[in-house]
């Protein structure tokens, strides 16, 4: 349904259920509905839309002046809105309007939970192409994407050869380190291990696993800063208390201010993100792996697409964006994804390491040198 | 009591309930109970002690073949217990034999929980050096310590200069840095936040907040290894599954090596360590900060020695080793600990870092030129 608030965003049906999306493992899923908002206006040639890809807990909700991607995105940013059409969904497995495993299933009544089906990044990107079919447009003028983000723009230039006229791929991985899949998992079984958990069906309980996603929160939140600029932003005094706890129910609490930083921002997500999806997301990013594919040597079209992909349309741009103290998808991470594209065909490949003290969270601050690198593949 | 089994620590009362122990933050612990292992003999100038401090998760429970410091202490190792009197207690707050917040209060008859004061890593070297009192030693050839254990040996060079002849301060630190206290604060939020942990009193449910250790040690255990080191050791097939998971309770359950071995960590942790000594000895370090007193310009019996710490004993040899890979405490920390000690008048600081991809863990294990580093210490 469309809706008059300029602030809501937009909800389509992509796939009805006389009309499922198949998944990279075969299930089918339906409904899924698509909840995306726009940005600035389509011109006559249908050629200025720009798509963005949001990461594990985006929404639709990218621009300025209180978008996800206020930094990069709004009239006259780098991603100018006054010139281009900009769209961004909230994605498939998420909670922000989209189809996710806290939707209804159909087939219940109830939240799907754990019988949701597993998703692969493959499966975001057919839902955003489907999303490109309604809104009748062939080709983007780019797409960008930030984390998970990035790994959907990369999976899209394999999947859809010649749709993408430039990608910006933004301190993403082709290929998760078995520390960032360690961590994952950590935050996994905060979650899983919840009483409130309820097996996933906690939706029937009335109750939220808010415990274990407020651990998870708080893990997650300290791979993407770094450790030079927390040391710099939560100084500790230097003086050593005058009088120490007496107490230990004092002495435990948060006292220290990256501890009342980590309770905050654990607080604020729980108000807006969904543990399933949490689990959902991060589970995907685990086994995202897209060059473990052989390289096609002839084109197939009855191959799965996963398996096979097509070569690379050597026209593409490829911009592959790191930051410099971003220990999570860093510099090494670029470096394979930009290997990989070559390796497939491409032959505009540009890798780019930008200096911040700010870490895996640069991509969406405004850092000197990153929203002009992503202003400049825009005009190339 | 002793015991006739060498394989059980011995443990004696080191302050009764009319000799309570003062901590630091005035309040008064008692019976304080200890549990200690020793390895060799004393000589006849009982001049030939070393004493081991231990980390977070240790015991009393040492040497070789079996204990946690098997690399380094035993028969013709670097810390020779053929040559040496070695003592290894567990500390104040752990739970292998020594008291801590699981132990019984006297006041209740119950566990103490989270009536169990809060403590300082000066208190932990207080009950140290009065072992030694119990044990008639009054200077050490040498105290060693990793991590926590470091940071003991560090502490107890300032408050009894002259008692310890060598140190060696291993993977240590003077002062956490804002990311090191965030993944204490996420671990201790795990289990804090368990329904199991009843507010400390656990042990009168007869259950134990494991769902939440299981994760503060999943995450930990990522802090003690290497990015680069994981990857080699848990290497993921080179090829993607031929068939993704189809069902989300078989996609979201353990399929990656690291996955596998965190789960592992995690189960044999449960079955050795207390949720509440984590909790203590997790703020201890949290709360560690000894340069931050100012310098004693003139010495003075009656002020605290944490905030007035007299000059160090210039001849003590103090050794600050760290690790190539530990992103924990590494290289940066031990700098700083050679500077507080050159700045308190300590004239034998060296300072040595080791190479090594295994991370902070490193202090645990086999690595060239380590244990040699060591042994020299002690020879010199």
């Amino acid at each position: 349904m469309d809706t008059a608030d300029p602030a809501a965003p937009q909800r389509v049906v992509l796939y009805a259920e006389d009309d499922p999306l198949i998944l990279a493992n075969g299930r089918a899923l339906a409904p899924v509905q698509v909840a995306y908002e726009t940005y600035g206006e389509l011109d006559a040639e249908r050629a200025n839309a720009v798509f963005l890809c949001h990461a594990l807990t985006g929404s639709a909700h990218a621009a300025a002046p209180d978008g996800w991607w206020r930094t990069l995105v709004g009239p006259g940013l780098a991603v100018d809105t006054e010139r281009f059409f900009v769209i961004c969904p909230n994605l498939l497995g998420g909670c922000s309007g989209t189809t996710g495993p806290s939707s209804t299933d159909p087939a219940t009544g109830s939240a799907y939970g754990l019988d949701f089906p597993p998703l692969a990044v493959t499966d975001l990107v057919a839902v955003h192409r489907r999303l490109l079919v309604h809104l009748e447009i062939d080709t983007l003028h780019a797409a960008i994407g930030g984390s998970l983000g990035g790994m959907q723009v990369l999976q899209w230039l394999l999947d859809a050869p010649g749709q993408i006229a430039r990608a910006a791929i933004v301190a993403a991985s082709s290929r998760l380190s078995a520390q960032n899949i360690a961590f994952s998992a950590a935050t996994r079984h905060a979650i899983l291990s919840d009483p409130a958990f309820h097996s996933g069906a906690y939706a029937l309980y009335s109750t939220r696993p808010s415990r274990g996603l407020s651990t998870a929160r708080r893990v997650g939140h300290i791979t993407y800063l770094a450790q030079e600029s927390m040391d710099a932003r939560f100084a500790r005094p230097a003086e050593p208390d005058p009088a120490p706890a007496a107490d230990a129910r004092e002495w435990l609490s948060s006292r220290y201010p990256v501890e009342t930083y980590l309770d905050h921002q654990a607080e604020t997500f729980l108000a807006r993100f969904d543990a399933l999806s949490y689990l959902w997301l991060s589970r995907v990013m685990d086994g995202f792996d897209p060059f473990a594919a052989p390289i096609a040597q002839t084109s197939s079209a009855s191959a799965p697409a996963a398996l096979n992909p097509a070569p690379l349309d050597p026209r593409a741009r490829a911009l592959v964006l790191s930051f410099s103290s971003d220990w999570r998808f860093g510099a090494d991470h670029s470096r394979r994804i930009a290997e990989g594209l070559r390796e497939r065909g491409a032959e505009h490949v540009t890798e780019v390491e930008i200096e911040s003290a700010l870490g895996h969270d640069s991509f969406l601050l405004e850092v000197p040198g990153y929203q002009d690198t992503i202003a400049r593949l825009l005009d190339d």
